[in-house]
């Protein structure tokens, strides 16, 4: 009895901890009245975008509500779908909110020193961290219960509960896919003008789209990711759980992804606490030793529950496969930071070719990028390979295993979350004070903020995109039972290839229509800002203000037009292929999805970051240092990678989510 | 009887045929002494770096070969092995030497008008196409003849005939991967010292590295692309013959495979011939004659000759399976050309988008290369279930039904190599008017005779991705014959997943490979071109020479020096993960390998289709036109599409063939 209460209770307590941070985070001073005037135009932005965002949405939910309403004749599954959309929405809001707010808080702290502001910025982060996986498990968890009060029946109650995942994965999808293409729009058209043509600082007041790009970095890269994340996080867990009810008569292993899932909130509002640091302190440093004491702690406590349920030797099994994944999801995400980091071979040979001008520098970068899959495809394949083994070694039904494994992998996802909102903060806080004259000080302070979560969102990204594969596996190997051709998928058989081969065609489809749009975008966007300077007597000079709102505008409407095409593609698609080819195409097209959606998510968020940094080694001083032809060639580099790492890439792993969980929900009608 | 001569008979009339045309293009004249003198440097600088590349092969052809003969204790599969690599060596090389006649006989036939000038390019080209199936199919039905008279077993013999095509597309793989870097390292060093630095045109004799990328021209476009095709034209008809031999007693299931591809090759003698231009034709509607009469007179001739066998409903079925193949080949060239069209919207926005700059150019041409994956994806899993249904419907057993549809896709490649290889002869054409001052009414017409290949090549290589992901099924059904899993590959299977990821993430690796090689080495000939012009007095002015030699020297050993790494991957690693993880794992790989070699291969060739024309609709006065702003930007784009096009992209069609033949040819010894 004991044990179903853990989940909701762990569900509740991170919702809390979150409201805490919330409320730590505020206690902060703003400072200055300038400080204040800049904060707030992000924060209204943003919330405007957001507001904007979602009323477009609540009329595709309600669409999508009343189709699965009538399909299935059914309500449950609807009420289910809405309520996943609203959690998603509800927690990525809060959490944005936490990170406009501590933006301003961190720049005003750092006047102080770096012990002062690296907590408000991160503890800022862990709102969202908290409030995410918060919600996810207890949504989940109330879900399931009251559905098997309802049928009695583990695996129908998860069918239903399905839906759930279902809301929040496309809603994560429409939030990460429109945040990234505002955020872009905005990043691009500033850049380009700007830094480019103008040769203005970025985050200048002078420029146009510079309050459009800094609400960019909260509605794409806080409130993106962090919807971004907690579709794998739901999908895998109530993966594993039908895998449990279908597999186990045991009721234990319909529950036990819920009991890891718990203990890893615990072990994450634990580890969060670890990120301190002194006043010439290292903040890299600070934010790992908080991944790694969740990891530890997480550890630690999953060994004692299990030992304490009395599982035998499937026990250890089950705990062996767990700790696997979570290895696996470090290890992916330390290696591919090589790729990424500013004192490696990649980013050192992409900087150096930018010598001979833009082409050579995209060509190192992309190939770098290309390089980068190996270490997590090698991690991932070690990780099924080991789990299996595992399970099959220990008596532990062998898929099952592997789904724990993702279940693992993802478990310590409030720290993850919490360090990857703190990028944002940190950079925005970068902003703030540039803005606002807080002096060159301050400004080289909260710069090495910034530079230490760009180090943890690679090592994030990397992490996420590997949880992504294990867990769409375990929803692959879900669907396979729902549709009753369970253990065998025959990749000789030609309907499965015909499928294989669509199903890899949509990532690259899907990115290059985000692409194209933030390409069309940021075109007007570049038009716009070039006219303001033209129009607008004595901006240049300082002399007036620009029409920030208007760029805002232009962001906010061209991500919200470019939505809901995405959207259907994700989820047509997947439909179209089961009805015209039936099952087996269609569980082809899932596997070649998964394939080729993990191999342009990994290409093009270290891509985007080896290009990223490759122009920040430039601007340290070498090779001609700013300004140079080194440096110009280094920013072109730099704008190719942005809608790679920033919207195209981390909308993939989404989009397979998506679309495995449209298959599944949707089995039952083409059967 | 008379069946059985049919093969080697076609190949040798196709051989006799190429010697003709070869003579016919010599009867030319070469024009002035300048040209002469250009096009023997040329020619010269070419046939050195065949010479070396041949050198360098001939030892990793001998250590091959007695790894062969070693490892199977049969001296048989290393003389095919062998023979295979000489007979493409030597077909690569006759048709280059014509190419590097052609060239300059066009140059020169082009002051008569287009009706003179075309058929000396065109039939150039024609010499490598011809020479190259010819000996593809007297080479592989000589060797089954012989093979089947010692082994008294047509699936003993062709096991062994095996080896050639082992022998052929290695070989492939180094003249593709090798003449690709030279070219592209050539091409990259004198356009951005050349036309971006100095602001001198293209071809221009003052640039030390022109001789160079005009040599690049033949070793990498001619030579290499000859190469390259010919390999997935033996494995399908081998690997189709080995599904004759296991799926059918009757020896005519096993020799069909050769009768298509005779006629095929009389089919393409017939059909190049109607390739004719008046004095006010269009050169490019003159090739697309020539492709599609072609096609005609191949279905006719099949037509006629299967109901001749009298197989019954099974004949009516192979016939359409074969026109399946054929029909879905030229759709997918034809609606691939849509991306690449200079008079298409692809090209159009990439066009348009440079006026921002660089960065939205390449992201929009490299979503648009993405989008380009749509057409040819569908179009390959119709051809694989139409010919799965129809072999269904007419009793034909549907592996081999699918197998053929490979077979008759690429029947008719005499003709598709033709017009392919047209295309840098008309380029070089245009250089060497361009370098010997014939005016310009000359060279606007040479300039049309290569516009009218750049739409045919990337006809003919959307034609050949699709023709090898044909054939490279057919291997991959081969190979689960041979290894004893006939029927069942299962996808739910974790060491098919772990072998699916890590073959997936090959074609990636791989074009990592070779471009960042193109990189390095282009690095080093800019440096080398700006030293020359610094240091050679009088040479910007025209009164001095450069070293054209040292520049020709810079671009053969940088590729020679990658060649041998990136074909021991392609050999090395199918054999360690068959004997590390097994054959399902095995299967998986090629399976993920054929999937994103494809999608790789069709990105790449197209994203660098479109910036290379969105660059000439620039130049053509379009956007500010020449010199302006938005033309810098296109020549990035085009230039980071110089090794998507031209190096990577080719290579990994030849690069998945060589991999599903490595792990069927050394199957045998990790089962």
């Amino acid at each position: 009895m004991e044990l179903l209460i853990l989940a909701p209770l762990a569900g509740l307590v991170s919702i809390i901890a979150a409201f805490y941070f919330h409320w730590y985070v505020n206690r902060h001073d703003v400072g200055s009245s300038k400080m204040k005037e800049i904060s707030d135009a992000i924060r209204i932005g943003a919330n405007a975008y957001l507001k904007r965002q979602n009323m477009a949405l609540a009329a595709f939910v309600a669409v999508m509500a009343i189709i699965l309403g009538v399909a299935f004749m059914n309500y449950h599954l609807a009420i289910a779908y809405v309520l996943g959309s609203i959690c998603t929405t509800a927690a990525a809001y809060f959490g944005m909110n936490a990170a406009v707010r501590a933006n301003v808080r961190t720049a005003n702290s750092a006047q102080k020193g770096v012990d002062k502001a690296l907590p408000v910025a991160y503890f800022g982060g862990a709102v969202m961290g908290l409030s995410i996986v918060g919600m996810a498990v207890l949504g989940t968890s109330v879900l399931y219960f009251i559905y098997n009060d309802i049928y009695q029946d583990p695996g129908l109650a998860l069918t239903t509960v399905l839906g759930f995942s279902f809301g929040a994965s496309a809603l994560a999808l429409f939030a990460k896919a429109g945040g990234g293409i505002f955020t872009k729009t905005a990043d691009i058209g500033a850049d380009l003008v700007g830094k480019v043509e103008l040769g203005i600082p970025e985050d200048d007041p002078r420029n146009p789209a510079v309050i459009a790009d800094n609400v960019g970095d909260n509605v794409g890269d806080v409130a993106g990711m962090g919807a971004d994340l907690i579709d794998s996080y739901i999908a895998g867990m109530i993966a594993t759980m039908l895998l449990g009810a279908a597999l186990y008569g045991n009721i234990i292993y319909v529950i036990l992804p819920l009991i890891v899932k718990a203990l890893g909130i615990v072990a994450s509002i634990l580890g969060i606490l670890f990120v301190r640091v002194r006043i010439k302190g290292n903040p890299g440093a600070a934010l790992n030793r908080g991944t790694f004491a969740t990891c530890i702690i997480f550890a630690a406590l999953l060994f004692v529950t299990i030992e304490s349920l009395n599982l035998g030797e499937q026990g250890l099994g089950l705990f062996l496969s767990t700790i696997a994944g979570l290895v696996a999801g470090v290890v992916i995400g330390i290696t591919t930071d090589f790729f990424t980091s500013i004192d490696r071979t990649p980013v050192f040979r992409t900087a150096e070719s930018s010598k001979t001008g833009a082409a050579i520098n995209i060509i190192s970068g992309f190939s770098y990028g290309l390089l980068s899959i190996i270490p997590p495809t090698i991690g991932i394949v070690l990780a099924i390979l080991a789990s299996w083994n595992i399970s099959l070694f220990y008596n532990v039904n062998p898929f099952y295993g592997i789904a724990t494994a993702a279940v693992g992998m993802l478990a310590t996802l409030g720290t993850v979350i919490a360090a990857d909102a703190y990028g944002p903060i940190a950079d925005n806080a970068k902003g703030i004070a540039e803005q606002s004259g807080l002096g060159e000080e301050v400004i080289s302070l909260v710069d090495r903020l910034d530079a230490a979560g760009n180090t943890t969102k690679a090592i994030s990204k990397g992490f996420a995109i590997g949880a992504a594969a294990l867990q769409v596996i375990a929803l692959f190997f879900a669907y396979s039972l729902e549709v009753g051709i369970p253990g065998i998928i025959n990749l000789m058989d030609p309907y499965v290839i015909g499928g294989v081969f669509i199903g890899a065609m949509m990532p690259p489809v899907f990115s290059a229509l985000l692409m194209l749009a933030v390409g069309k975008n940021s075109y007007i966007m570049v038009e716009e800002v070039r006219r303001q300077f033209k129009e607008i007597p004595g901006l240049m000079e300082g002399k007036s203000k620009p029409d920030y709102a208007r760029c805002v505008d232009i962001a906010t409407k061209g991500a919200l037009k470019e939505l809901i095409p995405s959207g259907v593609l994700a989820i047509g698609v997947p439909l179209v292929v089961g009805f015209a080819l039936g099952k087996e195409a269609l569980a082809g097209f899932l596997g070649g999805s998964i394939i080729t959606g993990i191999i342009f998510a990994l290409l093009m968020a270290n891509a985007g970051g080896t290009w990223d940094n490759a122009k920040k080694y430039i601007e340290e001083g070498k090779f001609g240092g700013k300004g140079s032809e080194a440096h110009k060639a280094a920013v072109v580099g730099d704008t190719v990678g942005d809608p790679f790492k920033d919207t195209a890439g981390p909308s993939l792993n989404t989009m397979i989510t998506v679309m495995a969980l449209a298959a599944t929900v949707f089995a039952p009608l083409f059967l």
